[in-house]
């Protein structure tokens, strides 16, 4: 039985072409700055986003985390949607390493709403933590990618306030497929931007972070701090070198896919999915049933050969990949027709 | 001209009796817990706020700190209203002292809601930090006493979860007033909280925290590293020890002069002021006019003898106090009218 | 029986002038800058230290981590001898509130030595914090006052690295008198000083901080952050001005007693004191007998009505202090020759 | 001309066989514990080190202070030698991430001495931290390894005092060849130990820290807080096994080279070489030339093929490693012959 695995895009695996290259490159330390692989890739990553430098961190949480700590003082407030990695799923380390407070807010469907951040912005007062940051996400955990043109009206704002813009643009690549723009054309507006060379792309391993250079200097040391600081990097810097130049290519195939599975989704009974969200390589979906068979899904199709989240807050998740192709698509349809019949 | 002072309950001064108790009580070194009139006050507040035992602090602002970090550790994270004080007003101290997060809820009037806290409390998952305090207010800053039966529901709840309860009870006597209850009704349902002597009891500095001996224990030290450690704190305990005896007793005339000021504002053509949100002594209220005539009102009071803040969020606000007599509410009444003719 | 207590300096009492000033001076409300006696006690204190400007504190370990976390950024190292207060008694605040390395240096008779100091300033190395402060200490906890050509030294190196010096000055009106000079003699070769108005001064309780305006402004910001923003603060300024306007011209006695009670000391059988460390207030010496004996001391003499410190790293330490006459130092030297006897 | 790096061993490049294994092994989410290259090596690991479990870091600074993370509390304090790794080339990152403050220690020859750290521990004191753990290390870094006695002593000193030890075993397979016993029987007296599989290993990235499960699950929260969760981490753990397995046998030729080439140095005129302290793979030693001649000497050895480090305190240092070989020491001696001629 061949497995699916559906849970999350970063569940992808490295491609031959990958593993070739790891096996092949050159390297050295690159805490001495001595590895040649690692160098290009930060080149190549810069050039792509549209950025002066670029760092090599091994996972998205450290890149956002040592950008904020590079954005902030200690005691210092960065403002940041209340569903972001950043909120949500980044343990709640910015009070931990930036001793900074991390001010939520709600956007409706996620997409960040300009006036509600200036608002959200502290003026002086000696009650008030100093608004130091603002932080993006693009695209949006929820499926959606944020309109250039809201990404410019924050970022003029921002900069009316002398406030910087950090992007978690974990899935930049796929924004820019989604927004059918060159990357270059959302990352214009930010002054740094996390993207993940694992997920979608496909790298077993790392994130980039790129910048100003004062920001990347900042953001090396660190890194150092954080223990991100590795030395014959080379090794994860040549899958990600083929992840960042061929793969975006190919993501708008899961994006077909995702859209695919969303429509054939909404012809079951008793399952709703909201298509318009369906901007990405991800589908949320509702299932109109008990408690009991809601929560006996995951199992029932791992039985079959599909990985799946449990239901989570209302709602399934599905996440189309590189391990995903049209017709496993029509398999995971099926199996779930026949549960609900 | 006699002057009003409306921007606080912080504004009042001591009492002739605490002046008098300041210059004549016994005083000793604190640091090393023989100073008898601190003892007595601390022995004092803990037996009225229903706790076993109490720790004399110079601001509430530390007092609500070093309880979170004696309840908390480094990476945890805390659910708390988006309008309290301790998220609002404290300069974003919790991510700095703590190394701990706020997950900020927001309210309906301000009023705690069992079931949204219940769902904010983190499961176990490696992307989330641990949920270890559940910070309440009462009464609000937006002038309502949160209902014993909220407090009651929101313990049991989070007696279940096993996390722990700290209540900014900087105004609690007013709470205990406006609910018509002992004030020990309400702390009974909490696990530690904070009491400010200031304020409308009219101490000149001091706030005290009360709780289980070990805790108590543990914010002491917390205390210390916060340098509220002072020596012959006697001095302040001595007014202290007035202010939680005697003063919780004449609240009611700023509750009464806060309901007579509410009913003549709405006489007042241009004036609204929501009367069922003046539980204490604290009146909210809006002016109908051009931006200019709210702009300029603070100023033209102020030379009429009146200290009030100016609009914040569209609301003007007026806090009753020990300096403010019912015939002071007429003037300020009278001058509104002729400023607003 | 008289009690005395040469535990420390800590344990002076107010004075009855400083009781009346407490029970009359104007007052207001700190936190808006309305407090007139702390208005005044900021300026004198000020002028006195020559600097810009000063803010008062509730203790000493507040002055101290508010001038060091003014002074650093999150991952910065400050240098400070392994004997200063800030690394032995203010317990680890520097790592929580600062998030700050203390870098520690072991001096000769704990006077600082310039060129130790500049070797432990860090290079430029990304396995490094930066040197963002180094902290002095004058007079010191082992009571010898700093020459003013030390500080001098030290004050220009750190000049030419471009690091600030701040020194706790807790005593720094007993370094005056030992060395004989006004206190701006010392405070020159400072960025910042933190002053005690409690210890030899009187004051019941508060230090302050002085240095430039800028810093003060920072500094203001994190003490309201650590909790040291207090409202009719007046009530502890009034007594703060007599301190610091009067008292220092009294710490000459405490000296003289403190040589005095060493020179008896050393006439006595098994006692040892190195009279030539006797510089302010601070008796240090060593009892040639077994342990019990040493142990037995304290309670004994307690029973007598004198309070002193147990034996610490095999020295016994007595202070004066002005609640300490000249006659109080016979009656303990001829209950020491009793005891040893 | 062939290169070679005596600058340190964490210049070692990964070996063919190595490569190979990155490029075939097997992957998965290492996030969802699904990767099982990982979860064999942190079997391996627990078992090589002797401990019930393991985890796998990006680096060996991630891994140290993950696990003081996980030990310690925000206010407590370490006791650390002045000369380790965590204190010194760590950027300060105690104070950052664990709000901890180091209390180092200065050892002779670095040895840890067991009454030293003894009475560095702190008693009950209101101005002070309380001790959470003490740092050892093993190899030191100045080239010794600390005999198993002491580590035992210390290990039962601490037990008494109920204080967890923590080694930083970057180079705990250079300690255990050095002093010829398995690695089991250091690790025994420590309740955590981080090991690098790099350096002597020649892994290309990674460390692995051991302990009991309870603290290892800590651990993973801590290392995810730090971004050091990586996806496919497979690829890096599949060399990681074979560094932990095979290349502990060849570390003894490291340090014969390394005795070999103290033992050359001391025959060269103006260079001076302490013998005894060479027991893994670390020479340092002296030249005694002028100052120009020592600056010059690291880029006239560059340009002969070697890099080398500038002196440091006094001392240059060379390390031995798996890209060295018994002629290249020879060569390295011969210029330096030529070089001081």
């Amino acid at each position: 039985m061949k497995m699916m695995d559906v849970r999350s895009d970063t569940v992808t695996v490295p491609t031959e072409e990958m593993r070739k290259a790891m096996a092949e490159c050159p390297v050295g330390d690159d805490v001495y700055g001595d590895d040649p692989t690692v160098n290009e890739l930060e080149r190549t990553a810069a050039e792509i986003l549209g950025k002066e430098a670029a760092l090599f961190f091994p996972s998205g949480t450290q890149c956002n985390q040592a950008a904020i700590m590079s954005w902030t003082n200690r005691g210092n407030e960065i403002i940041v949607s209340d569903m972001a990695h950043i909120y949500e799923h980044e343990v709640g380390a910015v009070a931990v390493l930036s001793g900074a407070n991390m001010r939520t807010l709600h956007f409706k469907d996620g997409i960040p709403d300009c006036g509600q951040i200036e608002r959200a912005i502290r003026g002086e007062d000696i009650h008030c933590p100093e608004t130091a940051l603002i932080c993006l996400e693009n695209a949006l955990a929820n499926g959606r990618a944020v309109p250039v043109e809201n990404m410019r009206q924050i970022y003029e704002m921002a900069g009316r306030h002398g406030i910087p813009v950090h992007m978690d643009g974990a899935r930049c690549f796929n924004a820019a497929v989604a927004l059918k723009v060159d990357v270059k054309e959302i990352t214009q507006y930010v002054d740094s931007v996390s993207c993940c060379l694992s997920k979608g792309l496909c790298a077993p391993i790392g994130s980039v972070l790129a910048g100003k250079k004062e920001l990347i200097a900042k953001a090396r040391k660190n890194r150092k701090l954080l223990g991100g600081g590795m030395r014959q990097a080379g090794v994860l810097a040549a899958p990600g070198l083929i992840a960042i130049r061929e793969m975006p290519k190919r993501l708008h195939f899961d994006h077909e896919n995702a859209r695919y599975l969303a429509e054939g989704l909404n012809k079951i009974p008793g399952i709703h999915c909201e298509k318009d969200a369906v901007q990405i390589n991800m589908v949320f979906f509702r299932i109109d049933r008990e408690e009991e068979i809601r929560k006996g899904l995951p199992s029932w199709l791992l039985q079959r050969g599909i990985k799946t989240n449990p239901e989570d807050g209302g709602l399934f998740r599905m996440v189309t990949n590189a391990g995903v192709e049209r017709e496993d698509i029509d398999v995971i349809l099926e199996l779930l027709k026949e549960y609900l019949a």
